[in-house]
């Protein structure tokens, strides 16, 4: 009954989630539009499934489209719609504005109708985030959820996202509880934009707010670097610091703007627990000898436990699968290790039960472990170490499919339909016996421990296992072997909607002197000439939910946390400025207590492991000793 | 403002369930009462905390006891109540009766006023059920909301509790969602009943049901089977067979009755599984050589890595703790293997990784594995073996405890305030130096493998561990070692509000011939002279959530679905009468598929481990074999 909208008029998109339905507000909604002359298309719709509470009312999300004759009936519709929400109760409705993409945005010279306070510019922080700030978030993918819910407990956040779908999935996914009742834990505005291409627009943004955080991809971080040094602004980014972005410390630096990168899971949580154990260690005369630090994000146990790969992917199979060929680097023992790509599944090694006594883990080395000797201040430890985590099994598991030719970068031969056919043109044998046998000599040939394991899981991923569905996407339209078991891999093992995933972290420090005595210089002999060894351990075992996974949770909290630090401006009181990474005790220190406040706790421990005295005899735990 | 209830009038009570304080339905439901001249009392109010939708409205339960002038007012005044609820469907509000303890429960004579169908008697079964029925169950715990849950989708289900409080708290449980949106998934009826002292009121309840399904202690089925008898009403529970039940089982079959015993998990779903396997078996002409059964409560890995226990209490750890003294005996490659009772934590062996790839998990034996011989047929068998899971370490662990002296049956010493005063008593040393040194020398002598962990796990448990809270109940005022040992477990070891539980069922059976040509004669050898060896497995692994643990749903449901069966009258039909358990095809095929619609699934593969054929050069994982 609506006219269609007429892209001439002013329009802009509105995001409404509440009991929209059963209350009839949304009804309501639609009769003001159309009373103030307006048109309206619903763009998304999303009526929540509400599986625990089944007979109870649904929460729907809807993205609302509005157009209007004139700016002010707009704005006039968007008042009384807002009006509206507040007064049906019953409908417990928020309505935020999603700015569609053209015409093209201008925001920086609207404040925000309830900006909350006047902000100081970024060369006058203040010494805490009393009063409600501006955050510029950059990215409306999975870990903006957990970010955006810690930083609009207290911020006005703005969301700058691909279309207005993605900001409207952000603003219905289910928010930390608010002890107040109220409709807070969300963003303020989204907007849609094409960070890459929109430079000016992205400038004005950022030229409106107090921090940037951004979770886009680390190749785009420069160019919003530019910005944030042109704007004076700090930044916030959960990725490795490229070359680029540390060449602009200087200029940051001199401007007092901190960019702080690498404050997700891996890098960032793995910094800080690390750096607080060694920094604390180094502060009581003690000496790191090893260092293990292990990281894995993973599937939960059950949900694992029901494929043959032990393993689901939450992105692309393709990134794992080329990550399983990096060649890695460690020192073990004082002797340098060097593990070529094609020799990295093969490396697996069974994570000690002490480590995570509940779970079958295995632990692959990742890449290169030297550099953290320096970035953590242990450039005398005998061993340094950091891994991936795996089901135990896994690195076997896909040592046979890499030495099946799964991973071959060559096109799919012509005549394969399916990984059934590529495998029988490799390994089948002339009377046309199937696959099996010739592959399960080449797999014995290459050192596979459980050739049978690689079978069978192979079967079951082409549905020949009983319980897998048959593939959708050709064989043949893919254009290398390596593609096509990707996507054969991506169509098996995505998680389902109850199956959640687990983040886990350990670090295993052994140090010499320290606990006891401190100011005692370092490595040397104390009380009768015994060396104490002491074995410093950090554990961290996070599992996802229906609402976010753990892996989202783990990187967005901690850039939600980070953000806030900034915003608190601490650091740049303290001289904390230029490119920096969470190494440093003015950083991990807020950063771990503000990650502890969200349940999000790593537990450490402490025993001794040689020497004289009544800690000594407890025990010779020597996990992750050599 | 209301009259205090005076225990002249006639009175009931009334479970109220919905959005009863935000749509102000609890305030005219008052209103209705005092407007008949009424009184009420809450009894118990429950406000869900809805920790998900912080903002939602909240589900709320209310108990409200009502009093009446005349049983006519009183009558009335219910009927205006559930009026009232169905009215106000904002409120989306169940209203149920739960009738008070006294006077004297007399429902026999008053037909349910929806009764809806008439019941047929016992000796007329129906084929299906496609027509309600009534259902009475005994007993309001935790296993009772998944039967309830499962019963009430297609019955009239009264549920006997100890209180209105244990009902309404039925009552108020999240439910399985309900397509039809409707208020169902919920008992009928609730009634307050001592079943011990009550023997007249079962009798009627019993007389005035079609099936009686018992989730009562097991000692109590003798007298509930004998008021079957003499209503000549089927009864189904989830406990073991008594040598006293065992005695009703002609009386029963020449009533043409079933009392179908033994169906929850353990035992249960164990039956059940293993027999649909060895059946199969034996159609196909197959003989079972090793049979391997393991089972297991326990927590989720990420909640038993929580504590140095590795293992939550969900009920009396005292019954934990002497479980852990049975003794055990199985047959392994044809020889009897007896362990004493002080021996059987010493046995625990590591659960081979085939099993539960994600877990870390060990085996102890489990009381005597060889009546199960007779009960399934295989007495030829070479090994029969059937095990209880634990987190690997938990046998050590224990073993340690008892090593110390703390399940020990004699009196508190008076001197002993708490666990470590008992322990330095015990292993402490004359100079005073706290009681691990001692301790540990204990421990070793014992051969226990890892002293360290006992003694960590101990200062743990008391509060010196970091992380626990000290202890509640004073150590002197228990009567014997072992009750202030579970006491103090049970306080530390208690599961928290989002922990869940997680069971696990695996069986592994190797057969031989079968599988390829059927009919041939067992134990024979077959083409070319090899024998050929299948080991088929079966895998059951279910997480609870914050609805309900693991264990009582794979009881409750076990035993709902069991009670549709009886219901449905085929068992009665087929003369499968009398005293019964599910170890037959008519039992547990039905109970099988029952489960499987419900979601709990026994994964069942097949590999061939020895001989030629295309099938054998899979591989010879020997996972459980000799």
């Amino acid at each position: 009954s609506s006219p269609a909208p007429s892209p001439a008029w002013p329009h802009t998109a509105l995001s409404l989630r509440g009991h929209l339905f059963d209350t009839g507000l949304i009804n309501q909604v639609l009769d003001v539009v159309e009373a103030r002359g307006g048109a309206f298309a619903i763009g998304q719709c999303e009526v929540r499934p509400n599986r625990e509470q089944g007979w109870q009312k649904e929460i729907s999300t809807v993205l609302l489209e509005v157009e209007a004759p004139t700016q002010r009936e707009l704005e006039e519709i968007v008042r009384r719609v807002r009006g509206l929400a507040d007064l049906m109760e019953a409908a417990v409705a928020t309505v935020t504005e999603m700015k569609p993409p053209s015409p093209p945005i201008s925001v920086t010279s609207s404040t925000p109708p309830s900006s909350p306070s006047p902000s100081p510019s970024a060369s006058q922080p203040q010494a805490t985030v009393d009063s409600p700030r501006r955050v510029l978030v950059l990215g409306a993918g999975r870990v903006s959820g957990p970010a955006v819910d810690y930083l609009s407990r207290r911020h006005q956040v703005t969301v700058v996202g691909t279309s207005p779908e993605e900001l409207t999935r952000l603003q219905a996914r289910k928010g930390d509880p608010r002890p107040d009742g109220g409709s807070g834990g969300r963003m303020h505005q989204g907007l849609v934009l094409d960070v890459v291409g929109e430079t000016e627009g992205v400038k004005k943004l950022v030229a409106g707010t107090d921090v940037v955080l951004s979770l886009l991809p680390a190749s785009m971080h420069v160019d919003i670097a530019r910005a944030c040094l042109a704007c004076r602004k700090p930044l916030v980014t959960t990725s490795y610091v490229s070359e680029a972005l540390k060449d602009m410390d200087a200029a940051a630096a001199a401007q007092g703007l901190v960019f702080l990168n690498e404050v997700g899971l891996d890098p960032g949580m793995d910094h800080a627990s690390a750096m607080r154990i060694i920094d604390r260690v180094k502060a009581e005369g003690g000496r790191v000898h090893s260092f293990r630090s292990v990281c894995g994000g993973l599937p939960a146990p059950g949900v694992a436990a029901k494929t043959p790969f032990l393993y689901k992917y939450s992105w692309s199979p393709r990134g794992v699968l080329t990550a399983a060929e990096n060649p890695a680097l460690y020192r073990e023992g004082g002797r340098e290790v060097k593990v070529p790509g094609e020799a990295l599944l093969r490396h697996a090694v069974p994570c000690p039960p002490d480590a995570f006594p509940t779970l079958r883990l295995e632990v692959l080395p990742n890449r290169d472990s030297l550099k953290y000797q320096a970035l953590y201040g242990i450039e005398d430890a005998e061993t340094c170490f950091r891994g991936t985590l795996r089901y135990e099994g896994w690195g076997d598991l896909m040592a046979g499919c890499q030495a099946l030719g799964l991973t071959a970068r060559s096109p799919v031969p012509s005549t394969c339909t399916s990984i059934t056919t590529y495998l029988r043109e490799l390994w089948g044998e002339e009377d046309g016996d199937g696959w099996e046998r010739g592959a399960g000599r080449r797999l014995a040939a290459a050192g596979v421990k459980n050739p049978g394991r690689v079978i069978r899981a192979l079967a079951w991923l082409e549905g020949h296992g009983g319980d897998a569905m048959p593939a959708t996407q050709p064989w043949a339209d893919q254009t290398s072997v390596i593609d096509a078991f990707s996507t054969l891999l991506e169509e098996r093992l995505q998680y389902g909607p109850s199956e959640v995933d687990m983040v886990a972290m350990r670090h295993d420090v052994v140090v010499s002197g320290g606990r006891r005595k401190p100011g005692t210089a370092e490595g040397k002999e104390e009380m009768g000439g015994k060396m104490h060894l002491y074995h410093h351990t950090s554990n961290l075992l996070i599992f996802g939910d229906e609402k976010d996974s753990a892996m989202s949770v783990t990187v967005g909290k901690t850039a939600g946390v980070a953000t806030e630090l900034v915003l608190a401006g601490t650091l740049q009181r303290d001289n904390v400025v230029g490119v920096r990474v969470p190494t440093i005790p003015a950083i991990y220190t807020p950063l771990l207590d503000g990650l502890a406040k969200e349940g999000i706790v790593f537990k450490e421990d402490c025993q001794a492991v040689a020497g004289r005295g009544e800690e000594d005899e407890r025990e010779r735990d020597s996990v992750f000793l050599e």
